[in-house]
């Protein structure tokens, strides 16, 4: 015995009962005499016996896990801009799933195509899943529950709404009255809610007030360059530009070297805002006005919904409504201009 | 069948074999005739057949999955400050983890104890265990190959170094050479290596350059408050100090607002410097004199190590090397004065 794991075959030996007897009073199934319960309990304590988690796991049909699964590309959450809004979900959903009985497998981005096969889940969070985003798909093929957060456009997956359109109603709203008359909007190309929510309002706002329709797109895996680009081919067709909306912060910290390199000062000739505050924002110069979306809630949401989904086994259309915070905006010098 | 997930039996149904020889056959065990070998192949996949991850890995004994623990009280890691050290090296751990075929499950810093015993792993990396580390132990105890992530003080637990003497020696020189001659240290009170070896190479400096000690502890669990009432306390016992070196970033944070409110200026009067390259870091008013630690290559190589662990069983002693690259100083206005 010395140093080997006890086997249930040692607690039944030692017990004086079958195996299947240790199984039951220690699973609380069947019918065990509570005096035979007892002595089972008390001699697996002594031998320091640990029934197979993997065994107990394959008998309930369940992993006790959750994945957490990324959709944006390498170039813009991973590397080395790696603590963005994907871990700040993460950090959040880890905690709430721990406290619910369940551990969460992180997927971030990686550069090759993620072993999503051959993760033992349960179900899985998708964090801003575009129109096509083919882990979603795989996912679903597979049988499993998925929950996105922020809504999956173009489809009826249950998900916990970021508020897409109230976001950059707020934006527009502030760079309007700190004097921003011709706002343009700088979005990804791809057909993620953040975009398309977006470009949607943005048209509303600018039609609400006359304002001309700048809404330039800019490729994600291009991340800071892209947006760059993006920025200076703007300055090109529209000199008149006032303010730049951008949903992504990679693509924010690019307009405001371009508008640098061009000689333009932020915020005094054209104001930058962003969506997400995280650490780009925060650390840009000048630092970016950006939203708190209640990231940490949002998340606990997300594990709350899918906890729901795995209940009630996969199922489609509106998911239980998740109590997220509006957004709130927070100012910074980049688009302060009183 | 509509809509239910085909199983075995339905392979085997339609292939006309037993079950074990479908199980054979996808497993690629036993002696199976190629011809039905092929013909069970096609089978499943005309069925849309997968075979149960769990199944699979209660018979080869293995989870595919390792965890990566927090050692770091609430206060400091969890809550508002998640986006910290600890999320970065998970980032980091998860892709690597993903690229050899294993699943990373986060157990961030939670208020209550977590579940541990429930987590269905084949190893961890726990981030900095002090040597009292509880987690640590309740792993051990389980039989499962751990590596730290930092050397565990009073212990021969595998590790991965973050050369915590080395650290401070580079911001002790870096201080010095700035002109500070009445450098504090300002570590946590817990027996944590960045305390422990911090504490000794501090010594050993001042030794060196004939300056006194002062080395103040502060409660890891108290945070950004706990960093201001040991620097208050330090200002109180030595005015004279003109620079402190805080281990913790919410310690260095705490400091500079201990020393502004005194009037002290950040760093004419007193230069600050800490550890960890952060939110915190570079958010500080100042921003913060801090350390590149290359969390991401330490964690790739504490994924290496454990794998290696995970092949030879639970052992002890000293870890392969890992190529982890010397830390380098990243100088921001806390601490240069020229």
């Amino acid at each position: 015995m010395a140093g080997a794991r006890p086997t249930i075959a040692d607690v039944a030996r030692e017990a004086g009962v079958s195996r299947t007897t240790v199984s039951h009073a220690l699973n609380g199934i069947g019918k065990v005499d509570p005096r035979t319960r007892e002595r089972v309990e008390r001699v697996a304590a002594e031998l320091g016996y640990r029934p197979s988690l993997r065994a107990q796991r394959l008998r309930r049909g369940e992993a006790r896990t959750i994945g957490l699964v990324s959709s944006m590309p390498f170039a813009v959450a991973g590397g080395p801009s790696r603590l963005g809004f994907f871990m700040e979900v993460a950090a959040a959903a880890a905690e709430s799933a721990l406290m619910h009985g369940f551990a969460l497998v992180l997927v971030p981005p990686v550069e090759a195509d993620p072993p999503l096969d051959s993760l033992d889940i349960d179900g899985a969070i998708v964090v801003e899943p575009d129109a096509d985003d083919s882990a979603t798909k795989r996912l679903r093929d597979r049988g499993l529950p998925i929950v996105a957060l922020g809504r999956q456009p173009g489809t009826d997956l249950p998900h916990v709404d970021l508020h897409a359109a109230a976001v950059v109603r707020l934006l527009l709203e502030h760079l309007r009255e700190q004097g921003g008359r011709r706002i343009a909007l700088l979005v990804g190309s791809a057909r993620r809610h953040s975009y398309v929510d977006a470009a949607h309002e943005y048209r509303r706002f600018a039609h609400e007030h006359g304002m001309p329709e700048l809404v330039v797109l800019a490729e994600e895996s291009g991340g800071t360059e892209a947006g760059y680009a993006a920025c200076a081919d703007l300055l090109d067709r529209h000199p008149g530009v006032d303010a730049v909306c951008a949903t992504v912060d990679a693509f924010a910290v690019g307009a405001v070297r371009a508008l640098t390199d061009r000689g333009l000062r932020v915020p005094d000739d054209v104001m930058v805002a962003t969506r997400y505050d995280g650490l780009r924002a925060r650390t840009c110069e000048p630092p970016l006005t950006a939203v708190d979306l209640h990231l940490g809630q949002a998340a606990e949401g997300a594990v709350s919904v899918l906890l729901a989904e795995m209940r009630r086994g996969p199922a489609r259309g509106e998911a239980p409504e998740v109590p997220v915070p509006p957004p709130v905006l927070v100012p910074r010098a980049s688009s302060l201009r009183r």
